[in-house]
């Protein structure tokens, strides 16, 4: 093989009249019988290569036989093209490329697929075939997107003096949160290593060691039911420091964002980032990782039906829930009795009973409920600042329902009514978390975040009597509706976090067979110490408009943890189960 | 807190008579009743602060609490230490704090070990205490040093256009090579992902895909029994390129591993590297990676002493093997009687039957074997540029036995005469690999480096006829004994790659179910191509002059791939047990 020159997608007119020799793959081909047209691909891009007896004979017989996603090597004269052929949807369309020789590498049967950008086939097929998807030009870009981010990432965090050390992968399976993926050892029959969830407690520990300020790119498992934007594997960018305060993390996190949409993006991102309470996140937008590029926001209304006679309103009030609507500005005229329906089922995914409407007419309120309103409608309209043309959507329910229907209902609405300025980047930060949750099924408090993250200092005394109140010392970073990372200060004394496990429910014996580890290392000289991760597969999705992050993963599971290219996972041997002293309990499929 | 202002291993004298902040653990403390010295500890290093009533009498009085490991905030002038106290040993060492203002940000125990250099404490319990076995400075710096290294890797890779691609680490289980990590599926019971020995296949699967330059850092796993520089778990700088021939490959992991050294260690590393064939490197050194900062070379004799009356020679010979000599340069008084035996013993793990031996005097060969060589001593003195003072150890048996037998002695010999030189890195190429080992136990071929490795173009008509001679287009690097890194071009063809399975001994039916996939993307125009992983924790263990992989890695498992610390693996629940519908065959311990 000959070296090659240059990249087809760089061919430039620098090159004009000067020899090249591209390597590639044949995107298209063109036959007018004395003169072939290749269009060469490479991952940078295409160029025109042009066969014709008066340029090499051998070359134009040769290429005769070529078909698509032959691979090729090529050398040949770049000239400009004739006026009248340009091609201004490429970077190098006013050239092409006079071949004088020509080698076929390797040869290729039909695709399963065409090798071109919105290709309309099965994502399995994509994904059994992956090597073809991602040699598409949007496929090929979103990686180098990624890579283009982590460089940017990296190169931040090196400078500001962060190390990057490697935590284990085979490690210790513990309880909290998500499902392990496990793995039995071989050496101790029975025992089991866990995938990590997170580094949290090897970076923590980092911490205790004095590391001062550590990172990693770092993959994370969950055995979980899969959704668009989950997979079993996952990968964050884990950074720990200590001796900060929060806004301090904060504001080096926003550096960082900064810098990278900047490095991939080019744009100008504004500091400081808009940060707003969970509790204005909740009352607002009715999620703690909203979308701030669109209104719609939810507005309370429940002093206003307390009395009412429409029982619905008004019994959700006397019970303890709330109403809580929606005014869709000026589109009351898009949507039929049907549609409105619709958004009633949509609701009632998330636990409403119901949906109720009204549509702003001119001097009246139209709808079932509108008679409910008929005495005194200035108040209502007042409120949700209503005018001829609106659509007002209601839902009335426990506080948790209102705000996951109206916060679902208000995302659906903005994409169908394209309300998104989709070149927009809006970063917030959520702040001033709960500390816990409690569960209603299982009649006990969980951590919002994890058990290891700090109280506000005034509330450390409530974590004994009134866990519910106690705000934790954690911001999280969203962005365009997702939550693209969580931090927070963590606890660095045993005493308080063994307060922690025991708000959480830990017996003393539990939290030391668990935690046992972690709560002596906080005697010996563990510094205050906080952080933060970022979840690069949705940053990189959203970065590269994806709307799913198997399009930012090279080779990812589909929807039931399998990869249909290897087709892991797969069956074994009976002898690998011996070496593990384990057996199956069943084989279904 | 207040913020930190600087490092306190980095405070200079450009910082005299100003005011700094720093964090630090207490590393020593002296009071001498008025006066307080402690020495203040982090990352970067150690400054001494003294606590004075003259600064402040608060100050001195909370630093008379303090204790070793204790976490401690100051605030405090720089000045000049009088002479007559300068410390030589620290960077700091003209230098002291005057300190005004002292916080506690926490206490300590009394650490299981001190926090010093060359500590003696046994590694299971340096492991449990990483945390605090990392806070040593040696153990700090070896961790600094890994990510310089990683960052100039990066550097070289990004700067070259290749491009960082995550492969998954939930995979499939392939029966080539060594034990698999299995790790059991939920979703589809009875079956297993495995964690990837690496991403060889990806690897190439991204190279199908066009991306033409691919790098990661990657962890690999490998359920092996360990040894001084195994880990279930350890990393990997994997490398791949498409349309590169093998010097190109060896070319830009040479430039990125000077560069490694220059960055790191400041080392200017000549190049081209020197290269060896394999078959040199067994004759010469008995050793597939020889350490070549010193001699102690292999010496062939069998042709010396095929007819010798010394029947282990000649019979030796006769049989097939051979006989090879070691000339100890001048040391012969260096070794009694005892100490050959004890070389003896040791020969005897690599399966030899016994270590001849003759000590070379003024006039005469001296030793048991002596009588044999009485009537010609000449041609073995001169082959082995025998001078008196030297003394030459012999081993004659199978081929592959004297070379494993010697190689060994060599390097035993080396370390324990002090003939090396530790300030030299010495790399080398090993190239000219055979494809295919047969393995006298399994009665088989086996593949060298892996089944996907290229072999020779002129040798590809052996692979059915004489598969034992066909040689590898492989290229080891190999780094003061080490086994450094290992790559190849691959196999870009199903023809080519189809009958390596088969010289493998895998039937056709075989060959589809594990590889299928891959057969099948070769077909799909699928460059040449060709990489190279090297180990990345060996290398930091050799520029860190560790002798254990465990000292470069943050948190390593032990001899019983335990993890001392967190104590995984451990048993889990039942109920974790059955979600993934396995049983454990026996609980042992």
């Amino acid at each position: 093989m000959a070296r090659r020159t240059e990249y087809c997608g760089r061919v430039s007119k620098d090159l004009l009249g000067q020899t090249v020799i591209l390597k590639g793959w044949v995107q298209k081909r063109r036959d007018l019988g004395d003169l072939i047209f290749i269009d060469l691909r490479d991952r940078e891009g295409i160029i025109q290569v042009v066969f014709n007896p008066v340029f090499s004979k051998k070359a134009l017989a040769i290429a005769e036989s070529v078909r698509n996603e032959y691979v090729l090597e090529i050398k040949g004269k770049v000239v400009a093209r004739d006026e009248n052929v340009i091609n201004k949807n490429i970077a190098t369309g006013e050239l092409e490329v006079e071949v004088e020789e020509i080698t076929v590498l390797n040869e290729s049967k039909t695709t399963p697929f065409y090798i071109e950008d919105g290709v309309s086939v099965s994502d399995d097929k994509r994904l059994e075939y992956r090597y073809l998807d991602l040699r598409r030009p949007e496929m090929t870009k979103n990686f180098m997107l990624r890579h283009k981010m982590t460089q940017s990432v990296r190169n931040y965090l090196d400078n500001k003096e962060f190390i990057d050390i490697e935590t284990p992968y085979l490690t210790k399976s513990t309880p909290e949160g998500a499902r392990d993926y496990l793995v039995p050892s071989r050496v101790h029959p029975g025992h089991f290593y866990a995938l990590p969830q997170s580094p949290q407690l090897f970076k923590q520990l980092l911490m205790g060691a004095g590391f001062d300020r550590y990172y990693q790119i770092v993959r994370c498992f969950r055995d979980e039911d899969l959704r668009g934007d989950r997979q079993p594997e996952f990968t964050q960018i884990d950074i720990e420091t200590s001796f900060l305060e929060a806004d301090e993390i904060q504001s080096f996190t926003e550096e960082m964002l900064v810098k990278v949409m900047k490095d991939t993006k080019g744009i100008d991102i504004p500091r400081p980032f808009p940060q707003m309470s969970y509790e204005e996140a909740v009352n607002r937008f009715g999620s703690d990782k909203p979308d701030v590029r669109f209104g719609l926001e939810l507005i309370q209304i429940s002093d206003l039906v307390k009395d009412s006679e429409f029982k619905v309103f008004s019994g959700a009030v006397s019970n303890g829930g709330e109403v809580k609507a929606i005014n869709v500005k000026g589109l009351a005229d898009k949507f039929s009795r049907k549609d409105i329906d619709a958004l009633g089922e949509f609701v009632s995914i998330y636990g409403a009973k119901g949906l109720a409407w009204l549509k702003v007419e001119k001097d009246e309120l139209k709808g079932p409920i509108a008679k409910f309103f008929k005495e005194n409608p200035e108040d209502l309209i007042r409120r949700l600042e209503a005018e001829p043309g609106d659509l007002l959507l209601f839902v009335a329910d426990k506080k948790s329902v209102v705000s996951d229907a109206l916060g679902a209902l208000r995302s659906k609405l903005a994409k169908e009514l394209d309300l998104i300025d989709k070149s927009v980047f809006a970063f917030l930060w959520i702040v001033d978390w709960p500390l816990l949750e409690y569960d209603e099924e299982a009649k006990r408090f969980s951590a919002a975040h994890h058990p290891f993250t700090m109280p506000r200092q005034e509330d450390i005394a409530l974590l004994e009597t009134a866990p519910e109140k106690v705000h934790a010392q954690a911001y999280d970073i969203v962005l365009n509706g997702y939550e693209l990372g969580g931090g927070s200060l963590r606890i660095h004394s045993r005493e308080i976090q063994e307060k922690m496990f025991s708000a959480l429910g830990f017996t003393k014996k539990e939290a030391q067979a668990q935690f046992g580890f972690l709560l002596e290392a906080l005697e010996y000289g563990f510094p205050p110490h906080g952080g933060i991760a970022l979840g690069l597969d949705r940053f990189a999705m959203l970065l590269a408009g994806e709307e799913n992050i198997r399009e930012v993963i090279a080779f990812p599971k589909n929807g039931r943890a399998v990869d249909p290219l290897t087709k892991a996972p797969n069956l074994v041997s009976e002898a690998q189960l011996k070496d593990i002293s384990i057996r199956t309990l069943k084989i279904e499929e």
